[in-house]
Order: C-alpha cells, then sequence, then structure tokens
C-alpha cells in the first residue's frame, strides 16, 4: 500500500495552488489547495467532502530507463520534503493511442533517443526532485501524475525541463495535460 | 473498462477446474469453476455470494517484445474463444522484490535473451492462445494473471512451454504460482 497516493484538489493540504493551465485536453475545476494522501486502497477512496477531484496513481517499477541510466539519476536525485523546496508541480498527463499501441522499443526511442527525456530530466538534477504516478491501469482519466519539488530560484530549471519535453517528438502523443504549479509557507 | 476483468473462484461459470497446483508460494482455495467478468471497475467488485477468490486484472500495453516479435506473435496468434479449445489454464504469477528492483533493460535482458519467454510462447502458437492481464499495479496479491486456451489434443504443446518457462532463469523471480487447468463441454 505504500506505493498508492491520491491527489485531492479542495481546500485542504499544505499545498496552496498558484496557477492551474490547461495545456491540452480537457481541464479539471479550479481548487484553492492540494493534498496529498498516501496509502490509499486502489478499491475505493472516501472523497473528502470539500474535494473537487481525486487523481489516484501508484508508484511502480521504472518502465525506460537503463541500469546505468537510472544509477545516475539516483546519484544526483535528491529526496522530496526538501523544507527548502517550497515549489511544486503537478502535472497530470495522457497520452492518445497510438503511443499505448506501440511496442516498448518503438516508445522507448520516442522517448529517450529523439527527444531525450532522461537526459533532459538528468539536467534538472538536483534542483528538481521528482516523483512519477503511474495510473492508466487503474481506469483513471489520467495516464500519468508527475509530481516535481525545488526551491523558488530553481524555476527556471524547471520551466527548461517543461519547454524542452513539451518541443519533443514524445509530447505528439500527449492529448491532455494539466499544469498545476503550488506553493507551501 | 474493455481493458478489466476479474476471475471469480467458486460455483459460476463455463470453466470447470479439473485440478489445481501450487508450484511455489502460497494457494488460492480449492474451486469447481471459474468465472470470467468483464469491464469490472477497478474501484469496487460485488462478490458473488459463491465466489471463494477474485482476482482482478487489466489488459495492459506491451512491456517487453519489440515491434518485430509483436508483428510475428500477432501474426502467429489464434483468437479467444474457439469453440474446439475447450482446455484452458488460469496461472497466477507473482515475482519478487528484485525482480520489480531491475531496470527495464535488465529485466528484458532476463525475460528474452537468457529465457527465451518470447520465443517459446511463439513456438506454442498457433496451438496455444494466450492472454495476459497485469495486476501488480492494483494493489493485487499477483502481478500477472495469465490465460491459455487451448485444443485438448495440444495440451503438450502447452506442457512444453510452462516445463521452458519454469526451467528458465527468468524463473528463478517467481515467488507465487498456482496453475489452474479447467475445461469446458
Amino acid at each position: 500500500m505504500d506505493r498508492f497516493f491520491a491527489f485531492v484538489g479542495g481546500t485542504s493540504g499544505i499545498w496552496s495552488v498558484a496557477s492551474a493551465a490547461t495545456l491540452i485536453g480537457e481541464g479539471l475545476p479550479s481548487v484553492e489547495r492540494v493534498d496529498i494522501l498516501a496509502a490509499v486502497d486502489n478499491s475505493g477512496l472516501a472523497n473528502p467532502s470539500d474535494a473537487l477531484w481525486t487523481l489516484r496513481g501508484v508508484v511502480s517499477h521504472e518502465r525506460y530507463v537503463t541500469h546505468q541510466e537510472r544509477a545516475e539519476l539516483r546519484l544526483r536525485s535528491p529526496a522530496l520534503n526538501r523544507p527548502e523546496a517550497t515549489c511544486a508541480a503537478l502535472i497530470p498527463l495522457r497520452k492518445n493511442a497510438e503511443w499505448w499501441a506501440m511496442a516498448q522499443d518503438e516508445r522507448r526511442t520516442i522517448l529517450e533517443e529523439q527527444s531525450g527525456h532522461i537526459r533532459a530530466g538528468m539536467e534538472a538534477l538536483p534542483a528538481v526532485a521528482r516523483k512519477l504516478h503511474h495510473c492508466r491501469d487503474l481506469g483513471e482519466p489520467f495516464d500519468f501524475l508527475t509530481w516535481f519539488e525545488f526551491h523558488p530560484r530553481d524555476v527556471s530549471s524547471f520551466e527548461t525541463l517543461l519547454e524542452h519535453l513539451r518541443r519533443s517528438e514524445e509530447w505528439k502523443y500527449v492529448d491532455r495535460e494539466i499544469d498545476i504549479r503550488l506553493t507551501h509557507a
């Protein structure tokens, strides 16, 4: 159960919404705060009464990185919940049917050899802590819930990463993306 | 929802249990029949009153096969529900933490280059129809629910496939496996 999380949009939680932008596809209702619930049972979730949306995801095994890439990522990745990392972003993403119909080698080629997704993430380290939640196989409305944490001074590293990804070949397969920026005191 | 299934062990369904063997790990209660429910909502499942167990799984994207391998598999794979395929097997499997801690390239190397999993499956075609359901990220007790259908005369093709896999390097990471054989009239 320690791999299961829910992101609850409403009026609870330490993270206040600073901005929310729908880049492609359907948006989500605007909320004041986002709460992160851990160990959320997959078989059902009591929606807090003030929640406007609840997005569930699971931290799963690595899907694309090689042993070498992962070793380097781990060496450079900061922990989550650094006290100074008062900025965060929750970016729910969905990819289209064409993406999911491809075989593993085709998806890896687009993701890394053509789009440099892993390399770009590496360049944003150790500034931008990152955690990926999978949700496509949970029957959720998104395929991924990506979560980032960084110091306010490192916002440009984060923007550089996003600009790189959104210009990439891989992003041609993204058909729903919402960029929610958060801060906490 | 068309990717979600539940296998219900009890007294309902067209498939009668001919035998059940626990190869490694904890077993499951013995049942007379297995029912297959389609489009089962992930967020909750009404257990039929006669069910002794319910295992949920989702048909997901390809995790290991290359474009080439998949093209060949598709060319040779028979449909499910062939009238003459009156034998089936449900094999719930779990792999250990060491397997899931490996990166994609390490798992692929063990699965195919060392264990010939995809090649062995190919050799059992077109005799043995196969369908893989994923369940690790659903918080289920197994990681996979594998389903096979074949004509009674092709049982030896199926046994050859199982013997190959169970002797393989990949199977050293399997820590729970139950082999349930079924027939229907």
